[in-house]
């Protein structure tokens, strides 16, 4: 049972290790990112080392001054990587024992690498959704000043993508806002795995368990969601067909071909970053399937995944800011989208006042627009005669129901269209913002 | 531009409706489920009609009895679906005309289909998370009574499927309680969006957004992915390899062809359930992406998701607890299972204890592992001589670390896996379980 | 060691077998579906151990009879089960015995469980696939006929839904067809998997082994892509804002509260399967994901998602179909939407045939577009003299660009939108479709 | 309705074009990949060209050379990029007009970008698929001869990661080689897409359809998912309890903390991409999901995927490779690991083979195995006596029965464990790797 590393069949390599294999199993070409928190963690370490007696002041004292000129090495890019640095882990210490010797090889007793890779990703990950989170209440902010300047311009809401019934622009604004998760960046995941308030509770667990970053990866993809359906409302809003909202030059793209068109191409690259970060989830949870517990090399994943959606929604928010804050609107053809049609749910509540069921209500004013569609005119242009003949209960004050900033109005519940209820939504998405920085 | 719906090309039906496509467009074959919430939620908004003077109390009382005769019909399954009722919202809104007659049109006066769709669908949920939640914290606390019962057990902790060092086999358990997500199904998502302690704040939002059916479906996912993995341990620590745990009988399967097997189908199924799991809710956000606001047919895909998950969940969870409560452990094997090279990392703290960097201490102990495996005897099986030309550290109190309970009794800081660090554990999710309760 | 089935701690049923297992375990609510293919493999089984001196003349014609009785009862709706029927192949076993006694019991020598299961569902598959190509392509036929009668329709073709180029409407529907996949489901499976004209090399493989499944999966989801987007372009060019087709109102829907509103439902359904369909090949892979080679009880999954699949493949492929030969075409609004700036290529090419390098050109023709735009007028109204500002080449043939006949006939290319080259498109999937069926 | 792109709100820049959108919206720093396809693309676009007459003889030597030039720089590393190229395609027409001056703008008339970037992709993919081929060749070939080196070797067959049948070594690397899909990298994709035997059917699906990307990601998810199985089964017969193999040093990582241990780091890794892979089919699906026809700029995502998985698919075939040839098996232990109640199943048999019908031989040898099992002895260690309490079929030539050579043999049905069998299958995975190269 002798063991014998020699090739028996095929294969290409000669010698002991396989130089596919180690850059196959190599992590220091994207970990270098950790190289901070890698020496946070390692000081916070020894620290505690010493308070347990297994290191002296002294002791400590050296390993402290020699991992801060090795953090002052990455800061100026002059820290030098050998070949054999596996991850940033083995990196930082190799380069501290070169600079304080053999002390440098106390440093990490009883604490085993995947300790401090989960230890480094976390603290990462606590800067970084800082980061993220401060990203992402810009954006809303800059939604909510928005919405605030522009809330007595009022356009078609589409449900279906069929024109449904007017209502203020800033209510589109807010929903999105609001979609735009304003607590921030998945708090939970903050407030109770990264701020360390308290400690894992099972050492087997601690280093297997990667709750935090598929967390992190599925609020990154239901954000996304959203931000690709604010993109796609937006990408339709600005065709010639719809033609309410115009991009900035500075977020379209021109044709290589076609010289009279303006393409939307940040909005499509919102949209289509949704697949991206999706995908990222979906890999982890995939490989996380079916693994046996503890540390197995398979969660070295979770890093490359993280940077990469870190770095994909990093760009997002803030092309999405930039997009929202130089977006111009023309409040003329808003104006004009709107019909007298989407006012038959207006023509059936009056009825609905006049006491007449909702469902009766609903079917009378189907057949006024049907009559209108027959005929050939504007919903409102039916005589009160005309509409006698549908239902005795129409008199001379239905004229009041063709307008259209009285029909916004009269959604006056909390959450509604009515500027009341915009001044509302706005306020509270300013104390959720307010409360959120604080 | 008249419109003509008669077929131009192709095409297999004649007639005004394709009876293919009524079937398609239908969701009265699952959403039957939702008759209780439904009938509830059309309580509530009669009650708020009322109170907005748009029904008199007679009304309301005549509406309020008519709904109690539907749910009474359903109970009793009796009630007769018609052919035409699209859903379960138009089935029982039929159903209440033909018992109070025209009543029964006020009662959804000002209220959209997409409104009783998103709002029974939370109803029903908070009623379901409530119920799997009582199903998780049954299965954590079998865990953590047989923690209790059996910490007194050690056997291998396992890395990379290596084994690594003794553990309590409690340890394990726990590891597996702290991972079930003792706080309970997504309690976020039970707080913030099905108490309804809030309102929405935007009406756009409102009926678009599936958030709580995204979170829903996520927390499902984790969920499975980590018993997954609890799976996986159970199934392998049941070889005949391993052969450190039996099934009982109640939860595993004969073979068809091999008259001497027992498979862990039970298991094996936990597992398998995490992909269909995730499927679910890769589906859904797929089905999101690129979405317009405002309801689209296409959010009709998150019923069949919830229900199909949340019936899947419920099998899981109940499985796992009497797989749990009648696994029989062999602590014979277990006990034998332990070898003295676990015990080279002891031996390397050995001499960090007596002064010696960890790195090269870890360096002297592999050392040892390599000459007792090259002399073919067990770790402590070297003399004292044989160590001392490692190190002239080793003295004759190295005979203290050959033995296994003494070394999970290191462990002892807070996660670890010495006695009282396992009873600390214990009590932690028992205060969990508690809390959760109350 | 003795196994010991009784529960140690909490658990919820007392018993030998705890009844929510055997329901988790039980296949039997859906693999009905396979009955006559199980019947049908267990006949040719039977006449296998016949060949094989297994089974004598008399035992094989009693088993056969027997199995034709089962049949027989299956397709009357008579068949019973029984609480204990775990799946169709217990079920069909135990009926055949309880028909021609023990014989019964000799059918599946040497045949286990997991043989039948994958065999079943193969030619289960076979079946349908077979199904699924014929409603696919009726789907294409009914296309390309439409495509051909309507080749003299233009209307705009877009790019990032701006418009863009001048393009024959059969040009779009034809894109369609041709992403419509017109060689059929899948024919490499059809070839190589399921018309066995192969046998499984490897008899560990062939039960494990899930890659038709995997790939059928793979096929409806890279299928139902491609409607979606035809679905995406259908839903925006039937908007009021658009305004260039109308669906039937066989496929249409009205809305419980907006009288004049139709809504696209059967479109919106379409593209919102692709999600549902997505997420069960992403779960079956997820489940395949580290599985331990040869058969596993999660392998039980694929069935669920295949029956799904399929279903709901065939609704779609029937409802576009229907959808595609009811659409009504506006064609004067195709008409309206053409516009002289969409000649914009079309004027940098009259410069490129008149020598200038075609980056320049293209510049040149974008300078027209700004000063159409900054004197607000067509591109095509701008004056001789003003073009010859720009460049010198521009003569009065310059008239003859603002035709959009001319503009579609210059695409002559094969694949392009010249009348020849449609001709030539709809010949080809003819052809296709032909080759297909034969 | 002026176009004013100053921002109006909130935002970052100052400026004409936000920098962080310029970065989000160029992919030159993933697609110079395509630089050599790139320049073969447009050398053939200029031939043709002048075979159309827009480019002369002269022009078109002039672009050649030029293009040669820029491939030069390329290739030796000179190639200089400027801050504005945005992808590989204006990179490349930039440096050949600094080259040769305006000859160069002609180079892509009647060209748009998007069929560059799709012409470069699937340039790149039919030269990647093809190494991809070579080295998937390489693995299998590696298998196939170890396969036929140890075809003597016997070990335990494993259903439920239970012990089953006895069977050879050989057939366990076989039922992978053919997993591995013998017939190399998406043969039909290869066929149809990529050799451009056939011209694309329609212009506006050409741009838009990316099936070829999403069949290349979906083989390459599905290659993964195999190789996952096959990590998985060798790092449990790699464990101490299983003992069947020994992975090379080569392909192995000590542990920083225990120094008894050797991990199998890279099949972990293997196993674990695939979640990596997959998430970028499903990735690309949600991201084409409901994209409307023709370009969108959402299709920039499928470079980065396809270059991804690509590399990983690259490295992991060649670790495979190295695992593969380097394994060393442990030959005793795998005898030690067959057991008689492995034969259990041949009992039935030898039973069968008298004339029992094999339900009833099934029980029968299932009272043997319980018997045996209750006297504590071995199933072999039964005496005629005891087994003719349960049957009197049993007769002195049972004793045949326990010898697993003669188990093996018995399943010389193509497919089978047999030693004719397996060398059967040694020849066809030979002659399908031979049909493949040639």
């Amino acid at each position: 049972m002798a063991s014998e590393s020699g090739k028996l069949w095929g294969g290409r390599f000669v010698g002991t290790v396989d130089p596919i294999m180690e850059k196959f199993n190599s992590s220091i070409t994207y970990d270098q990112h950790l190289w901070e928190v890698d020496v946070q963690g390692s000081k916070a370490y020894s620290r505690g080392l010493e308070k347990a007696g297994l290191l002296t002041k002294t002791e400590m004292d050296q390993i402290l001054q020699g991992l801060d000129k090795v953090a002052e090495e990455w800061a100026q890019g002059t820290f030098k990587l050998n070949p054999n640095d596996e991850d940033i882990h083995t990196a930082n210490e190799r380069r501290l024992k070169e600079l304080i010797g053999e002390t440098a090889g106390k440093l990490h007793t009883g604490r085993s690498r995947n300790d401090q890779v989960v230890t480094d990703l976390r603290l990462w990950m606590r800067q970084n959704c800082s980061t993220l989170s401060a990203l992402l209440r810009e954006l809303i902010r800059t939604m909510v000043d928005r919405a605030e300047a522009e809330r007595d311009i009022l356009f078609p809401g589409y449900t279906h993508l069929q024109r449904a019934q007017p209502i203020r622009w800033s209510h589109w604004i807010l929903s999105g806002a609001i979609a735009g998760n304003p607590l921030g960046v998945d708090r939970e995941l903050l407030r109770a795995e990264l701020n360390f308030g308290a400690i894992t509770l099972n050492s087997m667990d601690a280093t297997s368990e990667r709750d935090f970053v598929a967390e992190f990866l599925f609020w990154a993809s239901l954000c996304m969601t959203h931000l690709s359906r604010m993109a796609e409302d937006l990408i339709l809003y600005g065709t010639k067909e719809f033609n309410l909202v115009q991009l900035s030059d500075a977020y379209s793209t021109g044709s290589s071909l076609m010289p009279q068109k303006k393409n939307p191409d940040s909005l499509e690259l919102i949209r289509s970053k949704a697949g991206r970060v999706f995908g990222r989830c979906a890999g982890l949870l995939m490989t996380l399937k079916g693994l046996p517990s503890t540390y197995n090399k398979d969660l070295q994943e979770d890093k490359e995944a993280v940077f990469e959606v870190s770095n994909t929604m990093s760009a997002v928010l803030q092309v999405a800011t930039g997009v929202i804050s130089t977006l111009q609107i023309h409040r003329e053809n808003m104006a004009r989208a709107l019909s007298p049609d989407m006012l038959a749910t207006d023509l059936a509540y009056y009825l609905v006042r006049k006491g007449m069921p909702f469902r009766q209500a609903h079917e009378a004013s189907g057949k006024a627009v049907f009559m209108a569609e027959t005929k050939g005119v504007a919903l409102n242009q039916l005589s009160l005669q005309e509409l006698q003949t549908i239902s005795p209960l129409f008199s001379g004050d239905v004229s009041h129901v063709w307008d259209y900033g009285h029909s916004v109005e009269q959604y006056a519940a909390l959450g509604g269209t009515a500027r009341s209820s915009v001044d509302w939504q706005i306020g509270q998405v300013r104390a959720l913002l307010g409360a959120q920085q604080a």
